[in-house]
């Protein structure tokens, strides 16, 4: 199945030219982003949290302390949403009413699930730093068991996920056309700056690629 | 009064060192971002949804569609909880355990209050557009009474916050130091590309300062 199937929740009722439900398209937003905000309920009354995260297939993990409330709240199996968002630009119009922002955000309503399996919780904590930087798995010491014993991951299946994107120029009303002020778009991009070895690295310890050449954009 | 006080909800329990209440660093995170993420029940269940803000003073703006279901819920003065996250780096540690973000987050709960007053509207957007590009506002058409009256502005009072900070190198287990692993932050910002001038727009129009030398850094 390519694309998701929408809910009552999912469907994009404002600006539906903006919703997206492709797999491909969901996937690439949530593998570029960095961080994503979890909404949940307590005592009747929301709390949204950034985490990082990744993702395999069609599950998002994520991971915390046994310590963290959201961590011991989210365990339970309660009512969870997930949103992540990419600012790709300001979009300048003639008039302040039609200024916007270009974007893309994935939207994720479910119940996370705890995995108790130290494998699979293993194979998770791969997803999470190999979503961080590819590659880096492989050249790090992996976790202890004691480590993914005091590690609560959380699986939270893409299944009601819906994507939202706007792209492109300003979109102004035609009297405004003619005014003499600069419009356009300023696209906006997470880059990487030097990279500042920790203070206790060997002088020679080479700069891995995937640090050098670092970049969110992910295929 | 220079700092937040603390609440039984914005208290920060889990590494209570990285929590700041300090108005002006909460101010500086709040004027850097980009995109808020709005957390907010229906039906009992949790639903977060980015949007772009404007601060002035202690208060958050933030506006909408009439249409817009979200702003529907929002102006009945629903608990809300705001939440404001910038990515500063990727935090890499010689053990997978270790690896981190060099972040800064605001979390804001409250409820937000709609704006009737025109001219209340008209400085709460000039506040949300001064934020997304400083100096616009008066080079832009500003709106009109028809712009004003089709356009949902929330106000949310910067009461009960709390900020969350990371910075600095990775801690790592002692025995790991001398694994032969690159360590060390890489910094990330988001940063802009080169303007893209609508097509539209005559071929002698200036860029701005504040297009040209653009940054989310706000003093």
């Amino acid at each position: 199945m390519t694309e998701f199937i929408p809910t009552e929740r999912t469907q994009i009722h404002r600006l539906p030219k903006r919703g997206v439900y492709d797999r491909e398209k969901v996937y690439s937003i949530l593998d570029e982003g960095m961080v994503c905000h979890v909404g949940f309920v307590v005592d009747g009354k929301p709390v949204v949290i950034p985490t990082g995260y990744g993702r395999k297939g069609d599950t998002l993990y994520f991971h915390g302390s046994p310590a963290s409330r959201m961590f011991q709240t989210l365990g339970k199996g309660v009512d969870v949403c997930i949103t992540v968002t990419l600012v790709d630009g300001v979009v300048m119009a003639r008039s302040a009413f039609h200024h916007s922002m270009n974007y893309r955000s994935v939207v994720i309503f479910g119940k996370a699930s705890l995995l108790n399996d130290p494998d699979a919780k293993r194979e998770a904590l791969q997803a999470f730093t190999e979503h961080v930087a590819p590659g880096r798995w492989q050249e790090i010491r992996q976790p202890s068991e004691k480590e993914l014993h005091s590690t609560i991951v959380l699986a939270m299946p893409l299944d009601e996920v819906s994507a939202k994107v706007r792209t492109g120029p300003p979109v102004d009303d035609e009297e405004d056309y003619a005014l003499p002020v600069w419009a356009g778009v300023l696209p906006l991009e997470l880059t990487p700056a030097a990279p500042v070895p920790d203070d206790r690295l060997p002088k020679e310890t080479p700069v891995p690629d995937y640090v050098r050449a670092y970049s969110r954009q992910r295929t």
